[in-house]
């Protein structure tokens, strides 16, 4: 999961100047809009960039979503159109950005990280939003399938969303893509469990393996999360006609989720921390369990084989050598001896 | 006690919709009401939803406690009779919270965790409670006997908890349930006395699997504990009408408890992270004796084995062999032999 | 040191009410009064609690010491005579309170561990103290001799004490109390000493225990003096006429102790963990060294053992066993061998 | 890359003496001047002290570079005629100054260091710049050729630069540092993957000293990084005419880029300290693989070796010793013990 | 380094009562003053305690050194000339004080700890100053020659310091202990050099003492450091006439230089963390490589053993015995046992 620095743009290049910077530049541009009120809606979805900016100006909520931001020209000419901040457009191509929010003078940007799972591994996504007034601008290379839901919502005048203003549906947008955190870490929390079976019972290099990219996943999850708290908390204090009060209570809720997801992520990390302690001393322990082995055969068997050695000496005056009874007395020494020596192995808690 | 993730709502469902996200769906809901004031006291408990709205405009100290809460009808109904927000109700139904307090306009909303024992058993109950001028609103999926004894005192006018307001009767729920916190970890400590005992005398790899157990345990009892300390110094500080200058020192001795918690809980956590490294040191101590016994016997009989086979060879002209007393020579040379291993055992302390 | 939680009171019992919460119920209450100023002083060791409450009112400065706080019914009565809040008496009577200080709206409440040696054990005790305009009152259960240089002090005229207010009598106690954290201090130190040459010398599991009671010692230490810090920054920037400019240098330079105190307290816990891994590190240099006793004994002998069995076998066609030299010579070759591997070693500095 | 502290000045010289601190003494002092605005752009090379006075009053924005500070006398004229303060100029010539910014009445100052890399290995470089009204002096003492893209971009016009002031000349030579810092990091990401391959394939000292070596690198990468992020942030919230609330976007964008790079310094900070988790755990398991191999060999062998010592002794009644049926018999039974051995080894999973 | 607790005075004495507190009774008190302003100087070594207090009233800048000062009549004398606090007084005789700065009315007391080093030990000394409008007087043990160079500045008016007051005095003096803390640095690093080198090469308990030594060390000089920069910073904030805006700058130097100090200090810790690390890891690496000889030389030769004990066995029937080809085709067996032997270790990579 975790990527190298790539840079497209050669350092000292000219700050401002637009170029995409992330790996997925096949992808088409594709820009949606949903325009709607308490009444009314309309969905568009191949609208020309000029017709795009007349929203700007209407009192209809518009939701303007553009996906594939690998074209940068599309991207420069919205920004003319809504007066965004060319430091802000090269943001949004910059798939490396953390998450943050930005006040402008008519406008908020937000930048944050979508995750998603995708056959059991875990994606991530930049979405960069602009709140107008009256709109949202998402900007989103692969959105999958995380705001259908809002979709949906709006369409099918769902809950309240239909009432309310442009803030609420960057509320709804940021609410989604937290929500879907929580999937993610209930992934990795299966994954922990696995391995904590794993580690207890057959603890192998590849299980140290795992551990460790478990914790860089941790670390990366903690990198999006924590950002996005900060900013959330910095949207919260942000005054300004932008966002209503009634809508900061639902910002605050989501604020408490991410919150929520940082102090699990916490946990998890201390649960994996754990589980390379218990990696090591189970290596440990089972030193233990080989020495023990080692040290029982040898043991009693060093002893004994020095004695069979003491008669197979071809000294010519060994008087024990001619006695009759004295193999079948030699066997019971030696069966004394191993009984001495178990009995000496179960007092220490070996057997 | 770590419990995974749960969603009952889909990812990007409609926020404010009140659905309900615990594991005990079986249970009916129950409200039961007690209305006191110095000298009247009335107790309810089947109380038509329609009457309870009226208790909001009464002078006298209302006490609605909500067990059950798994019928979002309900809960939607009563927020309704007394204007609480969709987001509140929202959260009563969620048993995920993180303990906090939240002031509205004309009401305080908080929320914490009761930890009880059962069967030796950390249990964790998520409370939330509103604070109306005149009123308390408790909703709870199963609240036990913890507040038995507030009922009791109000019962038996104990205390001083007839003669104030609404506060009051707030402040003693919270008491009741930071109460609890103590019993819980008293608890937690005869659990470490016992492994203390064990890692010194017989550490298994159970004794670390309950080692690791307890310092999950610890690390859910902290994630409850500090929350609500915040909260509790957000209300400290909280200026309003709702709570009174005089219950406010008492909010303050609740305060001092909570920290008192955390305090015991950081060093409990730092006694568990001591067992740790007293388990790890246990094992090397455990491979030392098994590689002394191990080394002490293979030292001393090794050498005495190669004289022994030395004297085993078949050369036709050994001229030991042929000696009379080269037997008992041997043996005696032997004898010096092991003499001087267990000599220098001795002095490096091995013995 | 560690003392468990104990709760005399019942989880849920009103707040408020005094019960006694420590251990030592066998003693008796002890009321003493010191009332003097610059010129006059009265000692009375048995007043009757009908005078103590005219003290309030007199200028002359009336320190009235409680030991052995047992009677909640004197302490009750004590407080209404003075005007005490009924939480503040709560506080006095649990000797598991925080260090901590609180102000009134007539006077400071103070509370503070006493640590002291008992045959070479720390102890630890706690002291509760009011300051009013004209009165300090100190609750303790069982203060030993740490009171008596400042008692000295006052019937002597030595020093200033005589000359200044309550103020200054409420500091002159709190720096008894904390000079005698540099003795206890000092007697860690002397026992970390002894642990150090231990350490290195013959470490075996009980210095590892020894080790894990002085880090619960320094915790314990640590968790009386930090409060101990932050209440006296808090009544450093206390403002009011209780304590006036001129003793508040006074206070901060006991402030400036306890923080010489945390910096001992901290390099001691860095010096006690050290030792722990000192500890550790020790285990592995014995095994190292067991290990290289028996790799060098098996690896000298076993070679040879090997050899001397090869004669030892009973083949018919052995040509050499027939040659005169073969028996000197297979003793030549195997101390070149047995040479040759001491070279070995003594070149991998296992010699 | 750690460098030992050295001194030229003497301990307690008089402060302000200007003397060059650093290690390149033979390189000559150079100054070129960029002189230009939107319309007009002059270079000059070797332009005289006493011209570059003037340069502080015109309404063009004058880039002054001094190379090879090792000269302090040029240094000390330069300051005067810019009226820089002469503390100032002692930092530029003490190449061990902490990144920081620094305001005085009419200009700014700025102390960062640049990184850069030179056959493989970090280099680092101090860069001091004084922002003035109409002026940016830096002084380097090899810049090597980071700025050439900004000077290429001054030349050709490209971007806003010749449109805009001093400010922005300033941000531009700061983001060209910060960029490289991506270079730098990518190229010890590529080292820690290649040590990860060696951590789990063929751990050796070397490995370990490597790790080392990484970690003290990061460890001198933050220390570079962290005080420009303070700097750049007192910068941000930096008042006055000389940064303007354009320009301020700009440096809150490089900001942006400090604090990515802090975040990667610290997951690779992370990822090192994984490295020598694995390193040890990787020793571990390398011993148990080595115990498991001499246990299984000595194991079957030992009692194997016992059992022919047993008919090898020499007494003269040993009725097995005269069975026809007797050798093959004991290789039997030897054969049985050696399958149960290994039986055993299987189920404790040692095979 | 560390010392430990020393009291002279018995606890609970009272304060204010000047008695000296550190550990070099026999030396003598010396006063010698230094007063100069632009024009002249005098320096005067035994000025009687009465001409002193007249310094104060003078407007030439007064530079009163005090050495050694356990005579504390003197001090107190001196303390009631410059109507200094008796506690002042009692810190300057206690060599126990943290590095501080407090303000009074009309003057700044100021400690700190000089560090020098004695035949490569660090020592560490009190230095207390006290800044009044025109004088400085510094209170010391035993002062060495580090104010030797501030002392022949001032005679031969090198630099600014004779143009400036009292203010710029103190900062001198304080420039020069601070300056001294990188010699120490340097020695420390020195130090640490070595210990690298014999950590990899030839690690023994004695290089785990020097580690553990260099940690306790680094945390002394930590304790010196860090309170002398919280120091500075409160010196910084300081308003009032003491200190003079132009002097502010060379404080805010000084400031600048403990932070690298500090900075310094915190690499060195890591890197000493970093060590023992390393000693540990080498303890078991060396083990490794005992174990690996002791298994190869084992597992060749037992079963080799094992071989020649069963031909060494005396049965009647053994037809191996009998045939002449036997014995050589038993060594060839060996052989062929051993060469497979050691091709399984080369590729496990034993060898």
């Amino acid at each position: 999961m975790r990527k190298r620095w790539r840079r497209k743009k050669g350092p000292g290049s000219s700050p401002g100047t637009l170029v995409y910077m992330g790996e997925r530049t096949g992808k088409e541009i594709r820009l949606s809009v949903i325009d709607y009120d308490d009444s009314r809606l309309t969905e568009r979805d191949d609208i020309p960039l000029d017709h795009i900016g007349a929203l700007k100006e209407t009192a209809t909520v518009s939701w303007i979503n553009v996906e594939g931001i690998s074209d940068p020209k599309v991207i420069e000419e919205l920004g003319k159109r809504f007066g965004l901040h060319p430091l802000l457009l090269e943001d949004t191509l910059n798939p490396r950005q953390r998450p943050k929010v930005e006040s402008y003078d008519t406008y908020l940007f937000l930048v944050l990280k979508m995750l998603y799972l995708e056959k059991d591994e875990i994606r991530s996504e930049q979405v960069s939003m602009v709140l107008g007034p009256h709109y949202v601008i998402s900007f989103i290379e692969d959105p999958g399938d995380i705001f259908d839901p809002v979709r949906d919502r709006i369409r099918a005048q769902r809950g309240r969303i239909r009432q309310m203003g442009a803030d609420y549906l960057l509320y709804a947008l940021v609410d989604a893509i937290v929500d879907h955190y929580f999937i993610v870490i209930e992934s990795v929390e299966e994954r922990i469990e696995r391995l904590e079976d794993e580690v207890f019972t057959r603890p192998t290099p590849a299980t140290l393996q795992a551990i460790q990219s478990l914790k860089t996943e941790l670390l990366y999850l903690r990198k999006s999360v924590w950002p996005l708290r900060e900013a959330l908390s910095v949207l919260l204090r942000e005054e300004g006609p932008l966002i209503t009060e009634h809508t900061e209570f639902f910002f605050r809720d989501v604020y408490d989720h991410t919150i929520q997801v940082i102090d699990t992520l916490e946990s998890l990390r201390d649960t994996v921390s754990g589980l390379l302690d218990i990696y090591l001393s189970s290596l440990s322990h089972r030193l233990n369990e080989v020495m023990k082995v080692l040290t029982i055969i040898a043991t009693i068997f060093i002893p004994l084989t020095f004695l069979v050695g003491v008669y197979g000496m071809n000294f010519d005056y060994m008087p024990e050598l001619r006695m009759h009874w004295a193999y079948p007395a030699v066997w019971m020494v030696m069966l004394i001896i191993a009984g001495l020596m178990l009995l000496f192995f179960r007092r220490r808690g070996w057997l």
